[in-house]
């Protein structure tokens, strides 16, 4: 929650930027521990069964980063010639280099953003199902949700809107899988508890490591069972530990700062706002992402970087994340440092 | 070429129901045969030298099936955490059970029909590989192209764009395979050679199985290395046979009866133009596929077969193909067997 | 069965060389067809049926090739994460491209020839199941039988024997399945009928297209929900043909000649007393194989070659195969032609 | 280092049970830490580098476990179709789930023990690779070592035969992965520099959490770009973290405690000596892993877990391994702890 002194830059590539502060790292070094493959590690059961208290699960598991939660429930929930379903340019599909196909055995099928940005729409589920017949042979298993949705720009889904996506799966047939790397951000701008997101999927993931600022560390919510088929999958990637509770311990103290995800979700609103003064179209920030649709990213991302701005060309535009190491000054400073629109050579005209 | 006797019903379900006739079963009975795993076996080389000389390719390899024929080129071009870009729909996305993901490791990306049924434009594809950076770890390797496209009505792309898309996909670093399972429908349809429809692709199946009336039997083709490693990885799917001459041998027959096609288009139309004269809306045939457009096209299909018209329902709609066992005055029976219209429960009004 | 002139070399590399004669020829080309996809090829059919008889099996399903059936048996029986055993050298471990690893997802574990050349005890199975524990994640699956033991020179398993290994395996809650590529030349050296080499195994493999001779074709059998099963991984493979009743035609004659097989005994025999005779040590053939123990097998087989004898280096020396192509008048060509073993420079002396 | 008090048990079940101790556990409080992901982290860099020097490898990668270290060092070095060779109940082989096969793409072949107890000759690497052929269609492209060897009991290779083995391999084609989970004891027991033992090994793989205590961490070593496509494969895993300089500087302390294991490797002679006394027949330890072999392995952990000595079973017996949290005094406890022999009701007779 520090700033960088005036002249470091100003670092919005991500909130997985966050370094764990000093009351992190003493719980790190005071952890209780004990080697998680043989016994249990105590500090990291005390956060697996946080989190599942706080999603309204049966259990938890800790992963050493979302991306090996996602695939391991994938490779849990996926057999090889099923199909999947997630909101085109969700994570799963554009960002965790295509393991969900190769590893997991699931062959995706991106849905349209039919009911706003990252947004599918039940029928939209219910269509891409029903067809099929002795000429479809793949088996459509599982629904991929994702909320905060990142390459939308961190937009949000409610419950009511969640219920409709989870009910529609059921209905088909499917189990659904919640990418919730940010769904702490998700609870906190619709002011609901995040087990009011979580109900009606089968499993979840959550990160610690972004908004929350421990420094490594997911969780994989679900079942009992799916839970101990998860365990010996995650043995199977690697990402089984021993002493891990030096890093839980981090997680725990992170889940004490749910609530100081509203002031990145207003200093995001702050950078829109102030962007939209200087002439520059944003999206309208929902949570603590920011997304500047331009033609050319990568050269605005450069022109900002050498203004001391950092950001992340995507497929949409200049993305920009608020998180705790991100002070209110820090984004006026951001602010100022954009060019005038007219400026940007290769840039789209607000 | 045989039509079912009256009362038989007109199977328009899909040409790969067409048997190999007399002259095709002499050749079979009569084909010179080797161990092609150990020496190669003369008439199935012979069948493999002639479809690269018609493709305009280095090499070609025989297999058992079109699906083993693409499964087979995404394992030599794809490595896992590569993408391929593949029409909305293709069939190697929708119906070979996954393969390309969990088999040959590639993440598919639809690509929508910009430019008509079936039909990326260039820059969706330039669109598609252009951005990445650091945060995007798949790598982009592969445009996978049907013509025709079978799940758009059979619809045919022509040279010109043809090189547009493979031009888009080389400059962005894309290795193009070119699905032609149907390439001799487009080839007739158009009334260009096929090697003009091959031009730009790095790899190209076509089906010795469907309209041309063989047996069993595909042929990959490609540059002399591309085959060499296709014929390992054929070993290893179990797709390499001993005496499949006597496969090779229909194949080769097959391969003089491309020009018979024209009258299965002729006969796809004739179909189309029945069924608007009946009141029903129905895609215009570019070859031998014919699409009707309704609600509910299990409900269709079934009254349908119910009166000797057999067909396939698909998530567009009621698909019709016409193929070498289907005559003129089987095509009229089919159109008579139509009720009107106004007489489906389900369906959707013209 | 017909012999090469004199002057042609005596092919003794593989029963795969065999050529389909005028009866097999003819029944092809009579066969009746139908869309195997859609329909089911009735000759398929009526093949299919008659090997789940003649193995004692609910059901059964052609596949193109041996490889194919013991990959599609492996996908079926195996999760990844998956152990199986094996004897060592068996064909699966060996001979099929590493499949049973990377694509049926089973780690493998190569049983001793404790009870002779390619046969493992009871106790082996049982030893290496016992262990485990929590330290022991992967999973105990399958066990994987050959008879005849190809590498192991053609060894025949009795029915006693192979009963106690499928006891051993099932008390130890393993499944069987039964690699037979040779299981004919077994049933006919044992004098017992196929079924009885059968029992006990869950699912069983058998080629038409070695000794039997039919150019193209294997039978994967087993239960009802194993055969539906395993349909949808041949389909995943490319395995999926149209009219294959032309294949199946030859291998509903090819299974009139079961009882031939003992000619090719007689021949191994007479090859390897002849070579005995001559001063050459050979195992001792309980079927179709012969095997030349030598230190530089490659070397010996270009000698052979050069005097008209095709062979084939292993790992465990020299290999010849006795076939219906292969008369006796040519094994007697076939031993004249070997020089006196003193003649081979890097050859063992016998 | 604290031993438990009397009363508790003694821990001989892995030395990855060790925990951080204070001077650890500070060095983690106070690391500097950046995004891994993004920039590097500075502290895992540290690592990272320090490691690279103490086995000569151009550069290193940090890996949250050794599993996942060995998982992808394979997935670099192999494609599917390709074989590699280990020896016998390797690591590797028998408890990273099967992940060499299904995930890597790798088929096995067990090395036999014929230099002594987990040690391969090089004749036997060269024979395996010896053979081959036309028929032989599997592609020899690994070997993989572990020094020490767990399962053998923890023995050691000597750089003069590790060297042979290498050279055998390289001569042969193959590449050479070191699994160093324990190569620091192999080191000390030796009195040898860590590199001496990675020499003629192109990529190497060492735990910072067994011995030398630290909680979390192994390493991977090899060439600049081996190590830049294992990133990217630690990101396919969903093994990259964020600031996991936190567990980099545990291992950082960890990395001054090489030759405390002189000590647990004294306690390791000091127990078989008193289980000697005592009339039980052990292994003689090379390192800090003592093999009691019993008929019933099962059975004497579950006593003498009764009587406060907590062991592992294995397919060779009962498995006890020292490390830095079982004290001399502790050692002694444990043997006291024994029952005479002839108590063990199926254990066998020394």
């Amino acid at each position: 929650m520090t700033s960088p002194p005036a002249g470091l830059p100003v670092d919005l590539r991500s909130d997985t930027v966050t370094r764990p502060d000093a009351r992190m790292r003493e719980a790190m070094a005071r952890a209780e521990v004990g080697d998680d493959v043989l016994d249990g590690d105590p500090t990291m059961r005390a956060l697996e069964e946080e989190i599942a208290r706080l999603l309204g699960t049966e259990d938890a598991l800790w992963v050493p980063s979302g991306s090996m939660g996602n695939l391991i429930a994938l490779c849990v929930h996926l057999e090889r010639g099923d199909r999947f379903l997630a909101p085109d340019r969700a994570h799963i599909l554009d960002h965790e280099v295509g393991t969900a196909a190769w590893l997991a055995g699931g062959m995706p099928r991106a849905l349209p953003w039919t009911a706003g940005p990252g947004a599918p729409s039940p029928s939209d589920i219910t269509r891409a199902v029903a067809h099929g017949g002795p000429y479809f042979a793949l088996r459509d298993r599982l629904l991929c949700l994702e909320n905060t949705h990142n390459a939308a720009g961190g937009t949000v889904t409610a419950p009511r809107e969640h219920r409709r996506l989870t009910d529609a799966a059921h209905d088909a047939g499917l189990l659904v899988h919640l990418d919730g790397a940010r769904l702490w951000n998700a609870a906190v701008a619709l002011g609901v508890p995040p087990a009011d997101l979580a109900e009606g999927a089968d499993t979840v993931q959550v990160c610690l490591s972004k908004g929350l600022g421990a420094p490594v560390g997911s969780v994989l919510a679900g079942g009992t069972e799916f839970v101990r088929e998860a365990r010996r999958v995650r043995k199977m990637l690697g990402g089984g530990v021993r002493q891990g509770g030096v890093l839980a311990a981090a997680g725990l103290v992170a889940l004490e700062r749910v609530e100081r995800l509203a002031e990145d979700h207003d200093h995001a609103r702050l950078l829109a706002a102030g962007l939209a003064e200087r002439g520059w179209e944003t999206t309208t920030p929902q949570t603590n992402i920011v997304m500047l649709p331009v033609d050319d990213p990568r050269h605005t991302v450069a022109v900002l970087a050498a203004r001391g701005v950092l950001t992340v060309p995507t497929d949409a535009g200049v993305r920009m994340i608020t998180h705790c190491d991100v002070s209110r000054h820090d984004v006026l400073r951001a602010v100022e440092s954009f060019p005038p629109p007219g400026a940007r050579p290769a840039g789209r005209r607000p």
